[in-house]
């Protein structure tokens, strides 16, 4: 059955960028309050789209920009069901002077369709939404039943998603949640993502004299906020980059072999992605190789540092007032509510008396992990390499999806991620693009997935 | 003789205020391009002054804004000179709305006048330009010869100052420079300043990867250029508050017990002075008192801290670049090029290899220091006991003035300040004002100075 839905998307390979630049050209940029009309514009085209074939769709109402749900209905036989995340809301585009074309005028440039949202997630969630399609015109039904929920507020946070899926529960009950919205580990490497950090982004301010201070007047008599935020930040990390905030390391979850031998089948050239990033040297926490520290490790940024005079030139201030950004990617078991209060209390300890000290929290997200025997993932892998003809590599991710552990808790489903773009499509830059390669791989993938995934 | 230019200073005291308000009219902002105009004419009324009262006065140019410089000619009997220095060039006036009245509009409420430069230093100097007039018109000439030096560029760095008393350092030529550009040590205590900070002003640039970073997909794998550089500004201060810069304290001077008594009788009240600046508490090097700490111990600050993201919200970026501005303030004998060496080898040494490093020097000058049992000192100290009927206090200053051991390179002569106005002038702030009282106080001061420098 599956070869005439096959034969079916072969035949139209060349239609798709064109239905593709169609949903491309809507301007659905999630933080624009001006884009409120093209973001339902976006959830209807995606209705429509579903409709058009034969495929229950409606748009579901949230706090804030609207959710699309579609359902192919039960498959002929008992099974699984599939639930498939998206969204249709995307970044800003930032610099219009640093596009090469129009951001919302999708154009085909060597391969690779060109527009804001073509990788993140446009693009990669209408793969699979073509593979239903293609199954419902080819073959009249679809081996197993499939759902999709497809959002529009990934790019602002997913603010209202949690609370939709706690009001839906039932309509989006799912034995697996499959998404596309990760990078492939190359060009040639599709992967398959089995994990992501959480996240635990906090904003520490320190104050002292209640104006900045003439430097000379009065240095080496008061606590300087910024000499003082520049100790507290060192502090945080050992001579060894490990995090010294007391208990950080207690609950992360050791990786088992089974694990560290699939990641380690990923390739990975340390020294092209040192120069990909341009950094003089890779480095992080003592005893870890560069890929464990990157997917496995937990981890301390400042993001950002302000303080007293930052002009060109010369100011002669003691800053009244210090503020560093500091986020936190958090692993398997971190609890977010453990690591938060472990952190106040180090600051707070590390405060000299000299400034008064405030602590922001921005936000708090924890990891996901698929256990990696889980069957779901052979299912992935062996769409992937039905439709890309390649193996893929199993890997994880140093980013934060905060629905994934909320999917395993309020239904039950593991997810699966499945990376269809390149790493380097620039998505939140200028010229972001999907390679049309990869587009019509990524649909193929979505038809075998059907077929794996309701195998018992 | 000196009683009858006290009794003409006495009979005029209520015209004083007058005619300083028509200096203060004149907005010689040095740094405004829009004030050429108004800083030459600035310059033209200080030598119509000196003209009016007989006092041989004229312009000179320098490739910045006009210097005046003034002589009363040789006294009667052979002596010392003494050569006043000043400024008519004031601050811009910031944010106008936070004047109760117009900067350039002087008006006097309780027994002050506030202007623009009331204090900074047209009151100041204009005291001792009233001394001199109240000597010649009184009695016809001076005890002492007189000369002054009044720049326009004190307020953006004296640039070309030190070129100017080079080209004419026969016309400077004296035995002692005095100076009331400085402020008391409290309301009701006039200061003796004797020694100022010298500055070295750095700014160190970390850079590492080409671009910000997604801090979950790339952290713990590069060197975070903003954790690396609060890494290094930690370590430019040990436990006790020290300067951890190898050889910092080598050529520090070591003040004598003499010294030592001498700022121990300035009164100083540790709980109001760090009210005053609203600092939760004061700290600094440990094993010295907050006063040696502020005037006879070079000290260490960061003025300004710059990396990432610094708006509201949270951004999850591994920032490209961090930025560092840090000044120290040097004391006798430290050397600005030692001490600048010492800090780039310091600087370089620590740098981790995952980042690029940058620095930049933005200024240097030496620190100043008048031998305490100068003859100069206890003369000024004389004058103002007269002027003020008060003992002065005899302090330091964390300051710099980089004109005064150049003075004593150049003209071979010490410098002295007298202060004149109260700590909280509002100088370089809105609502500048200068006390009548020490107006007159100033003046008579400056008649007794004429007095005391000339006796033997």
């Amino acid at each position: 059955m599956i070869d005439s839905v096959i034969a079916y998307v072969q035949a139209r390979t060349d239609e798709y960028s064109s239905k593709l630049s169609d949903f491309l050209r809507i301007p659905s940029i999630s933080t624009d309050p001006a884009a409120k009309q093209a973001m339902r514009q976006a959830a209807e085209w995606c209705v429509r789209f579903f409709d058009d074939c034969g495929i229950e769709a409606e748009i579901v109402e949230t706090a804030g920009h609207p959710a699309v749900l579609a359902d192919t209905g039960p498959a002929d036989r008992a099974g699984p069901t599939v639930l498939i995340y998206g969204h249709y809301d995307v970044q800003p585009t930032g610099d219009l002077g640093l596009w090469d074309s129009a951001p919302f005028e999708p154009v085909v440039r060597e391969g690779r369709i060109y527009a804001r949202g073509s990788a993140d997630d446009k693009g990669q969630v209408f793969a699979h939404m073509v593979a239903a399609q293609a199954w419902k015109r080819a073959h009249g039904k679809l081996p197993v039943r499939m759902k999709f929920l497809i959002e529009g507020e990934e790019e602002i946070g997913s603010v209202n998603l949690g609370q939709l899926v706690i009001d839906h529960a039932d309509r989006l009950a799912c034995d697996y949640v499959c998404l596309s919205d990760s990078p492939k580990l190359d060009a040639d490497t599709p992967a398959i993502t089995f994990g992501t950090k959480g996240l635990l982004y906090k904003e520490v301010i320190y104050t002292g004299p209640k104006q900045d201070l003439h430097s000379g007047s009065f240095g080496g008599t008061v606590t300087n906020p910024a000499n003082a935020l520049a100790q507290l930040v060192a502090r945080m990390k050992d001579a060894d980059n490990r995090v010294a905030i007391p208990g950080y390391y207690d609950d992360v979850a050791e990786s088992s072999q089974a694990e560290l031998a699939l990641l380690n089948k990923a390739p990975f050239d340390e020294e092209a992605y040192r120069q990909s990033l341009g950094s003089p040297a890779l480095d992080g926490e003592k005893g870890f190789s560069t890929m464990e520290r990157r997917w496995i490790r937990p981890t301390l940024d400042v993001n950002g540092l302000l303080s007293g005079f930052v002009g060109p030139g010369a100011s002669t201030i003691i800053p009244a007032r210090a503020m560093a950004k500091i986020s936190m990617r958090l692993v398997p078991n971190q609890v977010v509510d453990t690591i938060s209060q472990a952190f106040d209390d180090f600051v707070r300890s590390h405060t000299p008396p000299g400034v008064n000290v405030e602590i922001l929290t921005h936000s708090g997200a924890e990891a996901y992990l698929c256990p990696v025997d889980h069957v779901g993932l052979a299912k992935a892998a062996s769409a992937v390499r039905a439709g890309f003809g390649v193996e893929p590599a199993f890997i994880r991710e140093g980013g934060t999806l905060p629905i994934l552990p909320f999917f395993k808790k309020v239904l039950g489903a593991e997810s699966i991620m499945i990376g269809l773009c390149v790493p380097n499509c620039n998505n939140h830059g200028p010229n972001e693009f999907f390679v049309l390669d990869d587009l019509y791989k990524g649909i193929l993938t979505g038809v075998h997935l059907a077929v794996e995934m309701a195998r018992a």
